[in-house]
């Protein structure tokens, strides 16, 4: 496997850790565009793609039966850190179809925003399946079920109807198919697929532009894409690189990041969609190298600008080193 | 560089992701034993080295003229999780040498351990610099300062003359000497040097053996060794590597982890030493490729089986992969 350095992590001057990569930029036609690495490695796109998991509430009809909110869809879409906003639009995405969180099959832990974990240890509370940071993907799952007159339970299962539905989207997206033989479980409990990051990039790129997707595949991800630029605090929550980016530049860019190091997105301006996965798995080092290859694509911006090249600083605040996105990410 | 891959993370059956570095063993002449990857290859050895950072707080006489325990002296090598054990451990031996933690230059951070964290947020607490994971050693410094009678304020700094000393003693055991060219600032304010792998395997052979070490260094390693094997939640805290194994494996073994994948020690009884470096800085690959590095220079025990190869779990606890050392490791 072909893996270029994406991002160094500098000390004293030194080179202290370095993470490699492939990185890949295509059109909705599959065209490479720029590329390092292997743009053909295949990776599990983990959360990166819950927005293509996401069609299936719009075009079920579930969105519009529910009357889900563009907050609620941008929820849909996310992975979340807990915090207080994100859990409320969890539960009443699952109120709106009379359910509640017993019916979330994504499992428990913590919130990942350690603010809201130290809250919730204060008030003495333990966090529940609504702070998984999946949560408002699954409840949109379940939202999908009982649009469709299905039971909820057993949704993750692959031959569930809701999943099978999920996973066909993100296969129309793709142009990949579902093939057991690639499959993985995710933390959340749904299936995974190893999936070339080229046809990642280029389902952004479908995504984006709604160019070779079904009419209502095209018109799903036309709702989606500024129901998340609206609610950029949805998607993730403070601090984190893709709300920050989505916070910034709206519809210029859809950003999502992945568990091990997975960041894929539209540029639908552009026509282009990309994909990138560091091969150690490192979230510093997928969100860095993002950043560069946007600002590469997009031009400068000062949060792109912020994430591509961090100042490192001890507990004591001094300075100590950098994370810095390599050359070959450069314009 | 050249290095060799040392873990994978496996998923349904395929390598999600890799962590690649470079492994060393030597004695203590500074043969090589066993090497993967580059043996030469430069890394800051971070935490990975507090052992040999700890010997003047012997050498200086301050450890007895304290009456500090094998517990403070275990703790003065350690990278600790912040639980109230470990806090209380630090301010007492400050307090031996008639200080507080104001003397303390680390910074604070809240501890690692999730479970002390949450404690401190339930009690309305945050923390202080006693939670910094560095507090032991930084308490044996201002000790070591006290005992030789300088004002210990500016310790962290590499020409105050504990410091001095500190650098020195490191020089001593891995052979390389100090200098600016090759040195960075730690996360806890001291200096740091990028130092060849074989040198520091070097040193930790010499540390576990007394071996190539004038007579007054080789007597502090002779204390520090066993302190630590008599007190390994102090060098690092609950579900940690270098506390799991050096209390199923007591003195055959001193392990210990500094930041961005680094793992040193020393194996006494087969008057070796060993250094690896995970290139991408990951704990998670350190740790199971030092694991794995063990059992093949001491054979088979559960801890390392353990460490070596682990099953990962999602939030159902559905096992979905695995985290697993390379053949390179394999005896």
């Amino acid at each position: 496997m072909h893996a270029a350095p994406l991002v160094d992590i500098m000390r004293g001057g030194h080179i202290e850790s370095q993470h490699t990569g492939s990185v890949v930029v295509c059109d909705a036609a599959g065209a490479l565009v720029f590329s390092l690495g292997d743009p053909e490695r295949a990776a599990f796109p983990r959360s990166a793609i819950k927005a293509f998991q996401a069609i299936p509430l719009l075009t079920s009809g579930a969105a519009d039966r529910f009357a889900l909110t563009p907050r609620e869809l941008a929820l849909a879409c996310a992975s979340h850190t807990g915090t207080p906003l994100h859990t409320q639009t969890a539960a009443a995405i699952l109120a709106k179809a009379g359910r509640d969180l017993v019916c979330l099959e994504c499992g428990t832990h913590w919130p990942s925003s350690t603010t809201a974990a130290r809250a919730l240890a204060a008030a003495g509370d333990t966090p529940n399946a609504l702070h998984n940071n999946c949560s408002g993907k699954h409840a949109g799952f379940v939202c999908t079920a009982v649009a469709t007159n299905r039971n909820p339970a057993g949704y993750v299962d692959a031959d569930h109807p809701t999943m099978r539905a999920v996973i066909e989207a993100v296969d129309v997206c793709t142009g990949a198919r579902m093939q057991a033989a690639r499959q993985g479980t995710d933390g959340c409990s749904i299936p995974t697929f190893m999936t070339p990051l080229r046809a990642v990039a280029t389902g952004f790129a479908r995504f984006g532009t709604g160019q070779g997707l079904p009419p209502e595949v095209a018109a799903a991800a036309a709702r989606l894409r500024p129901a998340v630029a609206a609610n950029p605090f949805m998607i993730a929550g403070e601090g984190r690189f893709d709300t920050e980016v989505m916070d910034a530049l709206g519809e210029a860019a859809f950003v999502k990041g992945g568990a091990e190091g997975v960041v894929a997105g539209a540029l639908p301006a552009l026509g282009l969609g990309f994909a990138l996965k560091i091969d150690d798995g490192a979230a510093r080092a997928a969100d860095a190298a993002a950043a560069s290859l946007l600002r590469r694509l997009l031009g400068p911006a000062p949060v792109l600008e912020r994430w591509a090249s961090q100042k490192l600083r001890n507990w004591n605040g001094i300075e100590v080193g950098a994370l810095v996105a390599c050359d070959g990410l450069r314009p």
